[in-house]
């Protein structure tokens, strides 16, 4: 499990060579404001995508996976809305995501198979489309601005997530970009997330298909804010070749991959940090698991858990939670040969502050509520059977996430 | 899946040949109040036990998981205590908890080997001792009252849990009696919960063991209030004979698991009704799914959404969020085959308003709403593929949850 740095991630996003992204408000979300966004580019895309596990999918989620599958390197636009999930919404739904691509592609002058769809917000009702061309043509309308477009596919999110990072080669430079949107149903595999990843590259399918899974399972499956799985999670990569630099050796791959994880790590913590009513960042590390995917199952069941999601809140440092939490994950472990410990910051680097160590209760109440203060916290649990190890990033589970989500459609 | 009547059920319980309980204060608990509470019988009782499956197991479920297999027709008393769990507290808790029995052994004139042992509380501290055995004494000074013992094992609980049950049979009557708590740490397998259940009628270990298994099926374990399952669950189920009648045949053995199972049912239903921070009762039925088992597993997802928790707070009919966690419990099902229907009360009869038919959504917000107003409401998910059903109790997640659990330590 290696966790690249992210010293090279821009929190902006500028211009993309041939890109263009612009929002608009078409008046999908009762509280108005941008609503719509629209990615473009100005020649084919190769296009990759990874989506929800939920069974339950929304109409263009399916639309998107057909559509990468039968045409993954025509690729000319993502138009996406939030206000509006378009799930559980049956054969109309799907119709209507295919009559929004048809729109969008009617307008770029090209096929509807060359334009993506994504949709967040309330499940089960029907799309205004009338308020959704109103919008598109408002992106039409409007200045590139990549901004504009993180803002208009937000829905609780308090702020827009925007990322991007250059890099350099000997053949010359490119640039990946992204936005994505999340707050709540953040669970991994993956959330309610939409992400919109674009670059200059040359890729293959193959390589930007693979690429955007290996940077997706240590960035965007690896957060947790309440361990709900949405119907519409989707990642979505373009890949226009403007800067004409191809990947074309090994290293040249694995530096892609290295600078996409960076952005999509950036992002995804910036979910996090902006979950639902979050007050503090958490970065759990599971150690000494029987092997890594014991330890992301513990992992998940720690953040996932209610009471150490309320004792983070409440800044107590009740590693007796987290022990049980352990302990219901499933995973054969050794109470009596288990550590925990946490401190302060994102980064844990083995100093923590020992709460519990092989039976035997460590802390002292006022140092580790001094360290639990802390709007970042590292915890790191280990297991004491194995080698095993996962990471993941979550938050604490406050009044406002009960506010935001017992009022979210009234 | 067969759930009995509870129409024999009293909320109270009076004498039960041979037993007496009692509570006393003995300064476990921050805020005062009862804390240790005793049952104990005028002679040896079979035992039987249902355990907590988490990995981390307190010391007192250690040691009642052993005695009852060495000793499970010599069973003299239970001792418990509340504000402190003996979880996480290595060897020298397990010493404080064969102290804790041996005290109580002294004080009866028996074998420590004749006691059982339940804690509930915090995790991590080791027992007061002094304090637990100024509270032993104190049950032993203190007139028999089970409504005290039930209050003495209450931690988050609001109020406590009693029910008894009489069963008329040719050869004689006998009684079931129990008391529980709750509260918060609720899931399947089984809860933070304690039970303690006695009864006069002449059990076998095995009639014991195999009726309390039975009963814990359809109660315990089917109630889930926030997910997190605990290190201390243990309901024991204590048979003294005093009332001379035996279970000689095989429609003996069912009516005593019908009344245990009504009587176990009863004090699930009151865990989750005073479950933390609470305002809604919901009885959840899953039918059409491949199998029961199945059907389990996505009744208990739903019920530990918290995106679905919080719309029952909200009083939002948020059928969405009900199709979503369907559709992330790894279940194969088939959204456009579903049905969601609500109603209010607590027994599903299948003429619920509907939500959700197959694809298409059928909400008239306002109907659906004035349901979702009521204090107990019954949600029925139909997986449109099978045959198997589960049917679980749950509640909302609600402001209280939040303020009891960051604030429960300080």
């Amino acid at each position: 499990m290696t966790i690249p740095d992210r010293e090279a991630v821009a929190v902006t996003v500028g211009q993309v060579n041939g890109f263009r992204a612009s929002g608009a408000a078409g008046g999908l979300r009762k509280q108005g404001g941008l609503d719509v966004a629209l990615v473009t580019s100005d020649r084919p895309c190769v296009g990759a995508g990874v989506f929800t596990r939920n069974r339950v999918k929304a109409a263009p989620v399916l639309l998107n996976m057909r559509r990468l599958e039968e045409n993954p390197a025509g690729i000319r636009a993502v138009v996406a809305n939030a206000g509006n999930a378009n799930a559980a919404t049956g054969q109309q739904g799907m119709a209507y995501a295919e009559a929004t691509a048809a729109f969008v592609a009617e307008k770029l002058g090209c096929a509807p198979e060359d334009v993506l769809v994504l949709s967040t917000g309330v499940i089960g009702q029907q799309l205004n489309m009338e308020a959704l061309k109103r919008g598109i043509e408002g992106t039409l309308d409007a200045a590139p601005d990549w901004e504009a477009a993180a803002r208009a596919i937000m829905t609780t999110d308090t702020r827009p997530k925007l990322a991007s990072v250059s890099v350099e080669t000997p053949t010359g430079n490119y640039t990946i970009a992204g936005i994505a949107k999340g707050a709540g149903m953040i669970a991994p595999n993956m959330a309610t997330m939409l992400g919109v990843i674009v670059t200059d590259a040359v890729l293959t399918p193959q390589q930007a298909q693979a690429g955007l899974q290996a940077a997706n399972a240590i960035s965007f499956n690896r957060i947790v804010v309440d361990g709900d799985m949405s119907t519409n999670d989707t990642v979505l990569l373009l890949a226009n070749g403007a800067s004409e630099v191809t990947l074309s050796n090994e290293t040249d791959e694995m530096n892609f991959r290295l600078a996409l994880s960076q952005l999509c790590i950036h992002l995804a913590k910036a979910l996090v940090r902006d979950g639902e009513g979050a007050t503090k960042f958490v970065t759990l590390l599971v150690t000494g698991a029987p092997d890594d995917a014991s330890a992301q199952t513990i992992a998940n069941t720690i953040a996932r858990s209610p009471l150490v999601k309320t004792a983070f809140y409440g800044s107590d440092a009740n590693w007796g939670r987290i022990l049980a939490a352990t302990g219901y994950a499933g995973v054969p472990i050794d109470p009596e040969n288990m550590r925990v410990s946490i401190q302060s910051g994102e980064q844990p680097d083995g100093n923590g502050y020992v709460l519990y160590d092989r039976g035997v209760p460590h802390s002292d109440e006022v140092q580790a509520a001094a360290i639990m203060q802390s709007p970042s916290i590292c915890v790191t649990v280990d297991c004491g059977v194995g080698h095993g190890e996962a990471l993941v990033w979550t938050c604490d589970l406050s009044h406002d996430y009960i506010s935001i989500n017992a009022d979210y459609r009234t």
